[in-house]
């Protein structure tokens, strides 16, 4: 069986984290949207009246009968699945929480240049965009990559992965966000890996992950651009 | 067994989600905050250098050994405990699926009043919250809300509840959201709710279930104010 992955055909944004783990896995997938016609088949599948779990948004996942929304949620699925997740339910449930914790950072990432209004564009909002991007370099970045600093430090098995001894999904997602960052804010991330040397050690883990490399070299990856969650916008980055 | 919930112990916020799913259930609990000594034991649990899995942030949950964090991973966990969760895995994908999107409108709610920053009070970033709150208002509210609605409509056994024919967590949650969206913006949520039948009568058939109404008449329910996530500043509603 082949998964139906539905998402923004032109970004990585959210979706990545999926497809991160769809590749590490083997899992064959389509990645609908960016196929002919796919981008209608997503939005008739978000507006079916008839439906019983209509996803709120992408990304979702068709699996079977199963349509999944929510990030954290497929990854939750496909964890257990693919194994990617731990196997005792105490890892269980603490993988779901870095990843839920995962989705807040990224969250607080897209609204540094959309703060006051998805309705609106960036150079609509763009006076607030430098307030909030501020605040989020001082206060909010440090908190949460240190965060997952703090729990690579405090696995019992090693700072080798975030949980046990193997790499799980929200290892994945840690590579994702290191990425993302450097991409957006390379003065401001430059400063921050100072104090996060197991997190970029993760992230160069991953990146040298055979599914992973032959993925990110693939017409697959899409390159980060200005549409996705991770913008580079100079005048948000820290200052020299 | 008593669970130990530890969350800030003069608002409801995100931990109102949690408090509610433990009185419907009639589960044992010590709001561990709101006793003598308990805050700074929350702080103590957040920045412990020894434990495994540390909490981002309050709400939490002590279960035995087990500490959980995130609402939606929390409801997740009691609502099988306590049968509070669909039993098919099916429906259970799609609850946490709605709890996630509640924690999306949750965060956007709390955006309202702090847009730019959580290091800034409300004061001083007023002109930026009025901009947000309108946009708010304007989309987000009827976008969530009537998602919320359409699922009503859309579950094939009948809409009292969200997901088949009795009582899940993620209905919980929709009473919460209408007595916060009523407490933040009275007219604005006026306004709203004559296309959200559905969601209205969902939350009045919450508010009569027994344990809920003991607990909305006790002095465990703490009543809404500005320190939370939904705050009543006028300037922030809809207009007359």
């Amino acid at each position: 069986m082949r998964y139906e992955f539905f998402y923004w055909p032109t970004i990585q944004g959210r979706g990545e984290f999926v497809r991160l783990a769809l590749e590490e896995a083997q899992a064959p997938y389509v990645d609908v949207a960016r196929r002919s016609g796919g981008e209608a088949r997503m939005f008739r599948m978000i507006a079916d009246g008839k439906v019983t779990n209509p996803p709120f948004a992408p990304p979702f996942l068709k699996s079977g009968k199963l349509v999944i929304a929510q990030v954290a949620n497929i990854l939750l699925y496909l964890g257990d699945r693919h194994g990617l997740a731990p196997r005792d339910a105490a890892g269980r449930i603490w993988a779901h929480q870095l990843q839920l914790t995962v989705t807040d950072f990224v969250l607080e990432a897209h609204n540094t240049h959309h703060p006051i209004s998805n309705a609106l564009y960036y150079r609509d909002q763009k006076p607030e965009a430098k307030k909030y991007a501020a605040s989020f370099l001082k206060y909010r970045a440090p908190k949460y990559l240190g965060y997952f600093e703090r729990a690579l430090a405090q696995n019992p098995a090693g700072d080798r992965y975030l949980i046990g001894r193997r790499l799980t999904y929200p290892d994945l997602s840690m590579f994702q966000l290191v990425e993302g960052m450097r991409y957006a804010f390379p003065r401001g991330m430059a400063k921050l890996e100072k104090k996060l040397p197991r997190l970029v050690a993760l992230h160069d883990r991953v990146a040298e992950r055979p599914n992973i490399g032959v993925y990110l070299e693939s017409k697959r990856r899409i390159p980060f651009n200005e549409d996705g969650i991770f913008r580079r916008y100079p005048e948000l980055d820290a200052k020299r």
